[in-house]
């Protein structure tokens, strides 16, 4: 069995990982880590994990991380950069889940993220954790950094047609829409129930931080800098996201469709939808799809992508497994075959 | 008092007029149609207007509506095209809640809706109800098309833009978002709660009948044939639309904000939001607000407009009621001053 | 015009007020304070007010309240009990939507709430500001206490059975079920939306101070002491709440129907039922009614009485309003006429 | 492999046991019948089930349900009756998610259900499938009659109560909340979204098919008639079942606690909560776990008990296939092991 940590484990992401591990053949989660609720069963937190653990939260300075054979870093950002190094060091795998080894460009990141990297030393070897783009890298790496969820969502969506090099790369539009979960287990107004339901709003259009992500993933997979724009969106329900995306066709495509199916014809967790489909993010609840379909409206030279993903499963635990599974050089979809809540 | 009846009262948009007409001064509601309900009292199939309304729904053949001053039509599409005629000619007023007399030219209505026109000469006299567009014409007219609730915050976000000359008129995205009280109160699996509820999802991507309705009026306020993409989407959430707009500036201009707040100066329903703002849909929860921010993120060439409106009155029964004052010469925002409910 | 101060302008209540009072004829609001938000202006932090107000928050030491004809304070509970006293020597009449003033016992109030009494004097002349019970009191009132929003939905619902004396009055049973929004605009991990979304749940079952209020309300319209059991439940909803009521009838009742009709016959905002019905929270949506239906299945002695608010309308603001038109010899109606929103 | 079909699989409690079957290691789906779909893709209907299943929905005429060793049937009321005498003359197992075989009393049926028996003796061999109570006869059962979704929870809360006999057994109150999808996958305007979201009501308040056959069960635990009062409930969200069920103790209990926590010791799907809990209804969603409190306001002599679970699990598919286990011999928790999603 590996031995798996994972430190923070009072959020979403955190929760979501308890929930998958606890059908995973092949892992055993020895240590969940948090300040605040040091002592307490995570049970006692999450009572949906009744039953499922038997685990205590240990307070950070009494965790034995570097006992484990992997460490997930289900923490806010800036954290994972600071514990990370002497992990790695100790020979344990590490995936981070936050943002801290996103970003290439140390500059970069640390403009939008308004501190100072602890570690900018490791940002070359930081593998960008999507198993769909970087599969090979990931299986060598020692150090995942799992993509944030609008990215997952976003790439996935555009990487056949950059690939394939049929869009206006200057002109990308990201129109995404996020679940409130997305936001996090904070107690803020903002993501109170009676001011997020029944309501609908746009937020961070001058700028979000997964825009420099996208832009740097998506220019590295068409080999120089796209122009996107991205604008996201909360929904007045808990998981799921659904990305619009929109681009301009420069060369002819005689079949959208073809090019779609035969990209991802080997991907386990991306499904394309048959011609026509609209998918549902409900489609994925609770899963690691990301299920797409792709539109060309009265053959103009629109393209329309629609991509949907639960955010806490293929935009963020989910894919940590994944990414894990491949790491242990175990089947990729390995605790992973939950079929989706629906309704 | 001016006389009204409602064809139709037992849809959505029937019992929005009805609570909003029970706060107008200067109106009375005579008459109101139901088939499927005739004889049972309206207020026992809508409580919220117990204590209101005395009336009782009247089989459409026994209905009296040409001793009304004006009749609204909350049908479905192809019935007042039966009926407006006997009832113009009869000197009452006609203002259709539905799509019949919207679009001009009659093949492009009778592809997209599917059935021959009744009365394809009084496409020419209607006019297009939007009276931030077309004020003085509606306080003339007899026969008011009322817009379809996505064109009415589609329209209002590009109207500046476009009358300005700024934007590339060949490449215009609406991503839209509506609650599902747009869908009707129709028995459909489609809309149970089951269905909508925690899910988002993308309709109709290769056409939907808002389509050529917005092509329309942006082609006759543009002077010229727009380029539109146009991708409705489902919320999770009764009322309220957001429409994202997306335009690609093809000259300068240097004040966008200005821009609006100018173009806007005058209309009472129309509220441009202070610059950097993000509209929430819940802002005009049962109120006749339209409210639009403006962006252009990066000082980019992409200018970005967030668009709301409850889409059941800016974009059905309280833009009729804007219609109704106009053309009875009162008050433009008479019975309509509620404050939206929030939370 | 009455002058009207508003202390802590920024939780529901508060909002709530505002747009109750922006339909108010006769009330001009003067002065709206809050600390946190100070300078700000009220419809920057609410922008459904936007149009309706031009108020700015301002801090409580800047205030002229004793300017005000009266002052309703919004606030948490054990902030009124501070500011009263003056308030009322200065001939302001005062209005706690808060629990200060509700419970006559002061040795009751101070285990419940936690703390000292700031001005025990006061809760003898304190009237209980519900208008179907004290309705002559509250008119020559200077000091009300605004009813608890549970304790509202129940009383009304159990005064006829009570006064009637038709039930057994130590087995009653109050089973309560509320919107998110009675819990305020605070920022608290468990009134996220991820938190309380499609998930229901009981809370305060060993104890919910609303128990004593309505203990101590429903001993004086019965004349001794009462057996109730109280059961609170969250729903995962914005607005409403739903009291189902038991009651064992000890004498026989031959028509419970008239009963609850007479009694209610000149009540402008409860509205009794006919014969059979289910009340639904969205037909008070917005509105300031209280609609009750009563039932005896099977013709057995189980009486069963389904009663409805809106939590922040009847429930607390609405409420309000209605004592504030009873203090200044209004209309009982003045500015509450507006229509439930449905949907 | 079991193989296993399922009549009318294109409803709720139908999708939702080929989303439980498809994790079951020893079961095969092999046939699933719909006349309205039948040619259609079961995951074209359902996306979730997309990758899981390659079924074809048959039309019930072609099915070759004697093939089967079991056969579920996810039918109306009404059509398991004349099906399973033949199946159960051929050898097949049947287990009927409706409530033909659950009521023993032919009469009592046929009053509730509006309908004549096809096959009243069948009545007598049919065992209800509440393993807590009737694990035995399940194993040796030839017919299941699963139980309805509010019995589960209600009986569940109530046996330990009973069985001990602490409570008066003629005034048991049940108020029972359920999610919209325990109305099922019908089109009818009053299950709609814009319908059912925000807000809440009781119905059938005079009387719910339930209703017997809480009593016939409680009855049958008692040793005697129950006086049981049932008032459901409709909740704005999908999935889960509350019932506060309310007993007026008569002897005294010293530990109701430890008798709960004794009664359910070995139950591996009754999870009683510590102490002073308050179970969310998600803490099952998507499980076949009944998750229990019990409560004793101020030492008093009224019981409350908190039950919850999943409708369309522990409520119907998944306590079916928790039968299946046992009519099998097969492990009674196989396949039925997902963790709860929360959030």
């Amino acid at each position: 069995m590996i031995q798996c940590g994972i430190v923070g484990g009072t959020g979403y992401t955190g929760v979501e990982l308890l929930r998958l591990l606890a059908a995973h053949p092949e892992v055993e989660v020895t240590q969940v880590t948090s300040r605040g609720e040091a002592g307490r069963y995570v049970a006692e937190l999450f009572p949906n994990l009744r039953g499922h653990y038997d685990l205590v939260f240990t307070p950070p300075e009494e965790a034995d991380l570097a006992a484990c054979d992997v460490v997930f870093f289900a923490t806010p950002n800036g954290t994972a950069m600071h514990q990370a190094p002497a992990l790695l060091d100790a020979g344990v795998k590490v995936i981070d889940l936050a943002a801290d080894f996103r970003i290439k460009d140390v500059a970069v990141w640390e403009q939008w993220y308004g501190m100072q990297h602890a570690c900018p030393e490791l940002l070359e070897t930081a593998v960008y954790g999507l198993p769909e783009l970087k599969r090979e890298e990931i299986r060598a790496a020692q150090l995942v950094a799992n993509p944030g969820c609008y990215p997952t969502a976003t790439i996935l969506g555009l990487m056949p047609l950059l690939k394939q090099g049929v869009i206006d790369t200057q002109r990308i539009i990201a129109d995404a829409k996020s679940g409130v979960s997305g936001a996090g287990r904070k107690a803020q107004v903002g993501s109170l129930f009676a001011e997020m339901g029944e309501s609908f709003k746009a937020y961070a259009v001058p700028g979000h931080r997964h825009w420099p992500e996208i832009s740097q993933i998506l220019g590295e997979v068409q080999g120089g800098a796209v122009g996107l724009d991205f604008v996201p969106h909360l929904l007045p329900m808990i998981r799921g996201i659904h990305v619009t995306l929109y681009g301009f066709l420069t060369s002819d495509c005689d079949d959208l469709q073809a090019l779609f199916e035969n990209f991802y014809h080997d991907a386990q967790f991306v499904d394309v939808l048959p011609a026509g489909s609209h998918p549902e993010t409900r489609s994925c609840k609770g899963n690691n799809f990301c299920r797409i379909a792709v539109h060309r409206p009265r053959d103009g030279d629109t393209v329309i992508v629609l991509s949907v993903i639960d955010n806490l499963v293929k935009g963020a635990a989910g894919q940590a497994v994944q990414n894990l599974n491949l790491m242990f050089s175990l089947p990729e979809e390995l605790g992973l075959g939950a079929v989706a809540l629906q309704p």
